[in-house]
């Protein structure tokens, strides 16, 4: 497949997104789709979307748009997820618990080996059938098994020391939801950050702009 | 202050990225910032920070960068940080439950007035200090009460209901963390999703790309 070495990152934002609609439209038993209405339900322009799909090689043929399945399964051949990468999470609390028991790793090409915790109460335990482990042993375990990424769901005050651990016991991704920005070398590792608040940020900055488009006054303003 | 109000999806994304970056330098004690210092922190050229704040109005003087705190306060302002929103959380899982507990609402302007469940342990109880309802009590309780933003953290099962039943109900903001795209009228409320999965694939891509890199055959590829 031909590929550009040099794709933007607002193009490598999107694929994720491309993934996730054409896994729906599978679901929902859609076979063929054209590249506007693929936009349409993603609110992206037709040409946007040949555009970005360009980026990556020769998908689809003028006038018969593209095949979901085979889309859908080229894309996650782009982004990685047949390659079998291994997750571990760190910090059994509500979040990691959560993301443990909702997040279909499996589903989406990835394998939770792991979780590692301090608390006694949970060490020892399973969940969805996964160990939780001291996080102690965190390194001797990281040296015996291949571990592509750590998911930071520790307290905002343990983030730093434990991206820290990772990427020193060579795991290349780090999957960030602790708010706390980490400083690490870019040439060990990535760190992915969830930020909660620039998403409620955002959705803040919509509502306000109805209330001031609902207020009579906002005529004066434009 | 000048506003324009035709300000594209992309900087509208950005200026949450701007405010909580301005925030960490506050509590870093930072009393001003270049646009090219502030753009190395964002990972975005001076050239493009000045553009963006431009579309808001004047901040900043020629050759003395920006004042960090009014310059979060402006932006806060132009978020709506200051209109005192006020949020429920519809499901008390480990999700609701995390979130309620490690998301720092107040401190974002944010009132976050009550939650629902419908399990029989939960109903009755206090998260935080806010009291958590019976799911059934929801109307009742959005007649009596202004409430901007919903938090679905229910199961996939139950996105679809809960939402239609917040937008019926008046409320204009949903932010939903429950993996499924509502269906709703935009003339009658703003959905914003939380997609865990996107975030995972893009660190996937990312982890991939630096396989690739580390392989020694990549050179045939590029």
């Amino acid at each position: 497949m031909k590929r550009n070495s040099k794709v933007s990152t607002a193009v490598i934002r999107r694929l994720p997104r491309y993934y996730r609609q054409l896994s729906e439209l599978l679901e929902a038993g859609t076979v063929r789709i054209s590249s506007s209405a693929l936009g349409r339900t993603m609110g992206l322009t037709a040409s946007q979307i040949r555009q970005d799909l360009f980026c990556f090689g020769e998908f689809g043929q003028q006038g018969y748009g593209y095949k979901v399945e085979s889309l859908r399964e080229e894309i996650g051949e782009i982004l990685g997820l047949s390659r079998g990468h291994t997750v571990v999470v760190l910090g059994v609390g509500n979040l990691g618990r959560a993301i443990m028991e909702n997040f279909r790793f499996s589903h989406n090409g990835f394998t939770l080996l792991a979780a590692f915790d301090v608390s006694e109460r949970i060490v020892g335990t399973e969940v969805m059938g996964v160990p939780v482990y001291h996080a102690d042993t965190l390194e001797t375990y990281l040296a015996a098994h291949r571990v592509d990424v750590g998911v930071l769901t520790v307290p905002i005050s343990e983030a730093q020391t434990m991206g820290d651990r990772l990427i020193e016991a060579g795991v290349p991704g780090i999957w960030n939801f602790t708010n706390y920005e980490i400083t690490y070398d870019p040439a060990r590792a990535v760190v992915e950050s969830v930020h909660f608040l620039d998403s409620l940020l955002a959705l803040c900055y919509m509502i306000s702009q109805r209330e001031d488009a609902a207020r009579p006054e906002n005529e004066a303003e434009t």
